[in-house]
């Protein structure tokens, strides 16, 4: 069923506009997430958003119109309003024309089948949204099976690696774990944890992975931490030619990423 | 020689903090670079600021000292401030304890020795500053000889960009270029163009690429124009085992670079 909203003031576009800071995404569980594509990509995987907001004429896209039929099916809250009051709630001059609101999509990390995927990965002490979102889509990409996010990463829900991820973290399993408890759950079964350093020597490209491969991305500015390198099955490094001694964390994460794929295509050729 | 500045209304600030605007960099042919780590960056190139703003602290440590010394040296202008009006220069609440202004680094695409690199990126209407500067980023790691932009591209001297490249606007050469005047110019000697294309059928670990090889990145959104594609020498496509259809143009060059690299080494092994 559609319903409008037209004033600003209502209670609901205050609230909904309030699920861009982390503290009421938090305490409401809902997260945005803004355009076509990305709602699209949501669908394809069977979610639809709790909420569904539209300026109206979106209906006129045909897969804009698929979704709203369908939201309109299940008893979805499909809510018909301005596009200034979609610049309200996205905080954009030029706001997508569909902003949907989605219930957070952790999994814990029992409930992660490892032998689900060959590639997971893990990022520890993530700061930057766009290359937490990044990173999501590029798992998606290597058929990764989700992204364990260790101790104090940036909010995955957050508008902009939302939007960075492209609905993929619609695709992948997003798990939220201390470093204790993921040595520990990860060391009951087979799995190989592999971490990128500047101080390894061995080349990227030298080992054969194992799956399920584990591939761990430190902090952008620090690295990952020696006790962590420690834990690491492998730890390897990729050429560096020029005068940097490291890659951004989200390209680091797909070189290797690509690496372990490109090997598990190999063996299979 | 250092001197002092004080007063948040002296000119000097006023104008340093315009250079945050495209219009201003422009006119001035200047532009920004904060933090040791890009500025020892630069150092280590060769290349000095026209101007260098620290809060005084800053000469405690070590490479900066060097740095400031270095300027001082050389009749560089070196001017003592305060954390303030740094943040009011480069607008963030915490802000780098130096701020460089430099001269623009571009070099005319006839200036370029194609044969000084075995890898050179091109990128076509490029939107995102955080995009281009982690494409030299990665150039710079990979051994590029630098980044074409072609037509309408994002500022490559904008605070985003500098600080997402990570120095490595200093080491790679940046170019700008129409595409008539790109192909022209390529054509008159050796270099295979690869283009990366959702259409492409060849996937980018079959060929066997050649030096110099000039790898042609497409817009965020769009990707390649069909009459660019048309001109590539060879289209490749990474493969994609999820539900995207496409990775972050940054990580997509990344890829793609790397594999260039390896099979360089693959060569000389």
């Amino acid at each position: 069923m559609s319903r409008e909203i037209t004033g600003f003031s209502n209670p609901l576009v205050k609230r909904i506009r309030s699920l861009r800071d982390k503290k009421h995404r938090k305490r409401e569980g809902l997260f945005l997430a803004e355009g076509l594509r990305i709602l699209t990509e949501a669908r394809e995987e069977g979610v639809l958003p709790e909420m569904l907001f539209h300026a109206g004429q979106a209906e006129e896209h045909p897969l804009a119109a698929a979704l709203i039929r369908e939201m309109e099916a299940t008893g979805g809250d499909v809510i018909v309003t301005s596009t200034d009051i979609l610049s309200k709630i996205s905080g954009k001059d030029n706001p997508q024309a569909l902003v949907g609101v989605y219930r957070d999509r952790l999994t814990p990390l029992q409930r992660i089948d490892r032998h689900g995927a060959d590639i997971w990965i893990a990022a520890q002490s993530l700061r930057d949204p766009g290359n937490l979102g990044t990173i999501l889509r590029t798992g998606d990409a290597v058929g990764a099976g989700g992204l364990i996010l260790l101790d104090e990463c940036v909010d995955p829900f957050s508008v902009e690696a939302v939007r960075a991820s492209m609905g993929a973290l619609f695709t992948q399993k997003i798990v939220l774990a201390r470093w204790d408890e993921f040595i520990f759950w990860l060391r009951q079964g087979p799995g190989q944890l592999i971490g990128t350093s500047l101080k390894a020597t061995l080349d990227y490209q030298e080992p054969r992975y194992q799956s399920p491969a584990f591939l761990l991305v430190g902090n952008e500015a620090q690295g990952l931490p020696a006790a962590y390198e420690a834990e690491c099955d492998l730890l390897v490094k990729m050429p560096m030619m020029g005068k940097a001694d490291s890659l951004n964390a989200a390209v680091a994460t797909a070189v290797m990423a690509y690496e372990l794929l490109n090997q598990k295509r190999n063996r299979r050729a």
